[in-house]
């Protein structure tokens, strides 16, 4: 391997094509040699920009090319473990969009490959953790000179969403990424998730309870509440705010302009998930390229994938019953320690 | 009785003592005629700025003494049922502070008195209904410009408590306000109460568990979360953040001069209660006095002291279950409607 | 004199309306017994809900009632000095509404009347010094943590302006208030004047110039720049920006509710002076008061009123000449060191 | 040229290697082939992260060597005049940091030189052009929807200055960027500059007179001032305020978590340029390398290099006379329109 990261990127979609355009005019170090997708003329389109890449309907016709150093999966979760397993036989690195796989036992078995392989492979896209506001907040949390986290006040908001979202998406799709973002802030396991239905919009879509908010308690007792909205109308909200012993810190906030006009102060909410973490994606992938040419891995590893597969699993139990819904995890392996 | 109102304020404690000093030099339309406290020293202490007042043992030597034509009680909670039976014999305007009695079962006792008068003698002294913010809210709200409410998620953190602050007062002497808070901007009354105790923070005092979170429904499903956290450190905060169909709206943001020195932006927190709430009990207290002195009330009832008293008593039993507490209230009363 | 304070208010319009009502019914201390208009209807509307208050045609008659302890001066400007010196002759406490004369050689002979009487009796009515964000900024500059002041950047922006305010108004009725203020917050006389035209607005009504960016220099040198812009639609806002040897700070931010809804997060802005110094007015007055029933004063003296007198004067003249006028002021009296 | 455009670097310094790194790791496009630096040893430690990049004494030997495709200045401004022939000679891209040349005379010549040429070859580093308050500030203006700009208020601080910072070097290297930021805002060319001298801060190093006004008129009569304060000890600002005939923008703040604790409410003021403007110096870079690839122009060309000159000439004569200096730039070439 040069210092050039050869990429086949996996699944042609919205999410995969951003990964290719992001990959060709934003990363430096990685260029996209493959774009894999089982629609052709998806697969075309997307690689139309890069000259230098070539289609393919399976990943396993893009490895026999022999132009394929890494890869990155943007398929649906459902596809992944499949392609997980075949690229770990491949012993290449792997970038695996969130989530790892669709729930906790088959995401344990992707766990079980990648020990048995020896060294970490797998780097799972919660790219909040590239955020420079979660990242700032994680260092004042350890670092401690707030005393200890005591509670988490979580907001995930979207202007609207797309026909056929349903409830388990809205746990699956949207709270995982919070559930990561506990973890990660916190430190600790989530050990508990409970799901409280109250007033729905009548924004929400056929089928769709929302409003929810999920409380979750961590390992150590840090209590956690997310009001998940996912048809706000206003904009597009993640933010948090951290009740600690000697402080409270917000991020999150919206940025630009403030106008003042007819009788009115203020900015503009931030419109959706590319502007609030564009760059966010951008560094998580660089990270990933820069790592993956010294053999590492450079975010959150299968274990955070097993995790809060748990955890979306217990959620989406949560959701149904009303109860409070305990997250069991194995014992963390060695490999990930 | 003439365009001066002449108050009898009972009980000359820390609150008694403020609403003397508020009366005398801030109210107009109304002159302190006695102070009443069982400890003369005190009574003494608390009238010598006023000139015109005399003290007594007993409200009941106030009244006879001829210069009362309204009360004002200012003792603790358990002492004030007695009180409010012999002020509504005299049928003279009654400003009650918080809490009306300590419990639902008093309090309605209290409801059917006033109802057996036939007319609304009580005011009670949830002074938020006064604050711009809550009030601004409170017509956003109701306007339904932004559809309906369907969450509410509410702040209250002071810096420390005094000794022997213990866990029912954290629910009967602050969450009360949030209780009276959520019934005033819904409109509706609440129907459970539930109480979340994660990790204490190292700050609280013997035998509290600080902070807690409090959860409840109204009528209609609004979901209410409140931290409740008393021994915050950093200063005073109540605010609160309400999701509707359509927008976000926030209160509760501090204020003065905005500073930028050696690498900080920022503003001094609220230091206190008084300094957030202070112009709010100065208007609540005007407007007893004004809607006295025409034969009315100016704000809150002995309805809403008997609601919250309901709250009360199921928050302090969620907190000691970890269940879900029902809130069941008695039919309204004409008197009230 | 008695602990009440029966004061004359002499002009019953929009300003002495106001002035009437705010003693009548937000300040403890004083009682409106005399209203004082040449207008015979306006002075009765103005006294209307004052039971207690009689009118009259002429201050002489209001004082010759024998019902008047102390006057406040609410007619225009060019009024006032006949009024004072009236007043002086009395030796009654003068609350003069700003300015104290419209000029700077009838200011002074006010000043020498006053000397000759031996002690102060007139409070000018420059109200921002009783708003808490002035006296907030002025602590911060006085304290002298944050080192010397070096610049104040100031606006005063009013939505728009009633027909027949010209430039030189512009001047003498809203420059003048922050000519009161650098002084305040300096606590130094000013020493120069100059004032920039660029561009209008075409919102400018016939013959105003707006806006005008006036530029001041203290005697220590601190630079000032003003931004009075009295069309300017949005809003009203006063705002300053302190430069210091350490710091930087704000004062005047908007306030109330915050909203997020589609796709603008915001506030309201203050729609007028009376939202944003109605507190500060009624302060002032009851400074006043309490200082006159003392025999003192409470606020702004007539030196104030003398040296303001002298920058409009400058500013009027620096607008016509686009040149930088120097103020020039007589050796301040023992009287008011 | 191939879609991969090979620079050289001229000048090895701070701001050089600044670049030579950004190329190198964030700049996809392009590729750092030479370092030129007539220090061989800082060439060399410029050079050291960059296998594919080669040394040489003179940008003469750099096209000898036939690997440049492309160069960017980063030397001294007095030594851009010949650098800027050189290359034009070559007919190559050319990107020139700030300052064009050092003064409007030399600035000139250079246009001249790119007329003789007869395409636009020159792109200059006014990199705020690229910074997105500034894009959307501009958009603001620009929309019209706001009515006509009428005044702009701009600061300009930074916490200390190294030694060696003269007052000429104030205008040439700070105030340089607000006169390119008000010709790109405005869309206008400055007609004048003057500059006040008032308190200076105890802060301010060795001859220098710190902090100063600078005030400027456009061709249209937009007023401006600047604070130019370059020991403000606090942070970094560069901020700026529009006043439109219908409202008023700020563009700005600052950034990142907000804390609360002991009493305070804040977050982190911008330590440094770096931090402020490190995104748009990359868009900036980015933007001359598609342009370049394309054979065009990407940003700010000779003929603002030579505008900001003429200011700059301006603004030093108005420090050190005190008087307003008139700004008469020669008719714009069509080569430029």
């Amino acid at each position: 391997m040069t210092n050039n990261l050869r990429v086949a990127v996996v699944g042609a979609g919205r999410m995969g094509a951003d990964h290719i355009d992001r990959l060709h005019t934003r990363i430096v170090g990685a260029t996209v040699s493959a774009v894999v997708d089982i629609d052709a003329e998806r697969a075309s389109a997307a690689a139309a920009r890069v000259p230098a890449a070539q289609t393919f309907a399976t990943a396993a016709e893009a490895y026999a090319s022999g132009t394929v150093d890494a890869v990155l999966l943007a398929t649906p979760g459902f596809l992944h473990e499949e392609a997980l397993f075949e690229a770990l036989e491949r012993d290449i690195p792997i970038f695996c969009e969130k989530p790892l796989t669709p729930d906790a036992e088959s995401a344990w078995r992707v766990i079980e490959a990648e020990q048995a392989l020896g060294h970490q492979r797998i780097q799972v896209g919660f790219m909040r953790r590239f955020d420079a506001d979660y990242a700032q907040l994680g260092s004042i949390i350890s670092g401690g000179t707030l005393g200890d986290l005591l509670m988490l006040h979580c907001r995930h908001r979207n202007p609207s969403t797309p026909d056929g979202f349903t409830n388990e998406m809205l746990i699956n799709d949207s709270v995982v990424h919070e559930f990561d973002a506990v973890r990660y802030l916190t430190g600790e396991e989530i050990t508990s998730v409970q799901v409280r239905l109250g007033k729905a919009s009548r924004r929400a879509r056929n089928g769709q309870h929302d409003p929810q908010q999920v409380l979750m308690e961590t390992a150590s007792g840090v209590l956690v509440d997310v009001e998940i909205f996912v048809n706000a109308q206003f904009g597009y909200e993640v933010s948090t705010q951290a009740s600690l012993e000697e402080g409270i810190v917000d991020i999150g906030a919206d940025h630009g302009p403030v106008t003042r006009t007819a009788g009115r102060v203020g900015g503009a909410v931030t419109p959706g998930f590319e502007d609030r973490f564009g760059a966010a994606y951008d560094h998580e992938i660089q990270s990933w390229v820069d790592a993956a040419l010294r053999g590492e891995i450079g975010g959150p590893t299968a274990w955070d994938g097993y995790a809060t597969a748990a955890c979306c699993e217990a959620g989406v139990r949560a959701q149904s019953t009303g109860e409070k819904v305990t997250v069991t995890l194995k014992e963390k392996p060695e490999l990930y320690r």
